[in-house]
């Protein structure tokens, strides 16, 4: 068996996240469907990200497993029009057969938009988080830096959601302003459910001045999700790189 | 009676359009719904451009007439929840009893944005046109410098539109390039239905050889819609601007 890796973009508005569900439109569905109609096989698609409802990609990794004989460059071209429109392979290339989009993963990088304009933009509106209040720059660079290196962030995991480790490591967090357009730059081994939009929404509320300047310690020791801030919107959030090891990049 | 002049952004992609139409999701529809909940009036409100079914704008002028003792800067910011999402009012000011959003301009500027990459991308696919084969710049250029001045335009009006006047004056064609995004300015006193689309939709078959280069020429002269190339697609096409004269600007 031959094994493809996909580089996937995609608009998370109108899906149910990545990871295939039986009545709900996902990513991972739409796509098994295509590559299976392409190649005649049942696809089973692993991805490196299971991204939530909303959230978008620039650089989701996947790969499958296929007997097809087809070169593997030629899959971005040959599924150009067999995906939905709001999906897109930007890559296909050959990956060794022991390679696994998820459990080869090293680290992840995520962007999230947040408009900080005083009127919402409709033109924006998909693809960026709108957040109308004045913010203090100083204590948002503080806030974000405050959450690189190693650290236990079950308060910074969605309710419900669990995980056997919880200690993750963000190696960078930069804040970059242009204009009323906040864009947020997180770089971490791995993450929690809904992580980035509850560090995002806790830095924010902080710049905000709706929660003190400590609370990120205090959620760290803490380790209580009711300590944190809002779980900010899945439209501003953007899955953009998997990092593997150098072997297995491209 | 008062006359506020309204600025507003759209995302055209789910409206049939800006004219208010019965049955059909229009710009000027949704517009005059939320303002008429708010002043408690029927709301006349009249459009610079018509835009039609898909085109976009972050600078369509509108203005309407109102008893309502509002402060003009007022309405932008309580129209600001009332409107669907894919509309934002960017700017709400007091107008002269006697302006006229439409029969006052004396032009407008036109962007249209096309996606030139090979391969097409999910997340720009609702905002720009995507045209994956080779362009001659030189050609390009040298198509839409040629639409510079005053024409007869009757070759690049839609197929049963019809304009008591088919001469306009198109004062600026800039076309520039960002990697594989492709950016046309265009400024003109007037345009006719679907004008810039086949505009533009002409100049790019010229430079990709799919029509020889004097084609431009032979339309002003052959007066016939067929002469041209496509009408290219409404998501790649804003409204970006409506020109006044000095006294009427802001």
């Amino acid at each position: 068996m031959r094994n493809i890796k996909l580089i996937v973009e995609y608009d998370g508005t109108e899906f149910s996240g990545w990871q295939r569900q039986p009545r709900d439109r996902t990513v991972a569905g739409e796509l098994e469907r295509a590559i299976g109609k392409l190649t005649g096989e049942k696809i089973h698609l692993i991805g490196a990200g299971r991204t939530d409802g909303g959230v978008h990609a620039t650089g989701q990794v996947a790969n499958f497993h296929t007997m097809s004989t087809m070169p593997a460059e030629r899959f971005q071209y040959a599924l150009r029009f067999m995906v939905p429109r709001d999906i897109s392979i930007r890559k296909s290339v050959e990956a060794p057969s022991s390679f696994h989009s998820r459990f080869d993963a090293k680290g992840k990088i995520y962007r999230y938009k947040l408009y900080n304009g005083r009127l919402p933009q409709a033109l924006i509106r998909r693809y960026s988080c709108y957040f109308p209040f004045r913010l203090d720059e100083d204590k948002l660079l503080t806030a974000c830096n405050s959450y690189v290196g190693k650290h236990d962030f079950s308060s910074f995991m969605a309710r419900g959601a669990n995980d056997h480790n919880v200690n993750k490591e963000i190696f960078r967090f930069d804040v970059k302003r242009e204009g009323d357009m906040i864009d947020f730059v997180i770089e971490g081994d791995n993450f929690l459910r809904n992580m980035v939009r509850i560090m995002v929404g806790t830095a924010v509320y902080i710049a905000a001045g709706r929660l003190e300047s400590n609370r990120i310690e205090r959620m760290f020791e803490g380790r209580k999700r009711y300590l944190g801030g809002p779980t900010f919107g899945a439209e501003g959030l953007y899955l953009e790189k998997v990092l593997y090891s150098v072997e297995e990049s491209e």
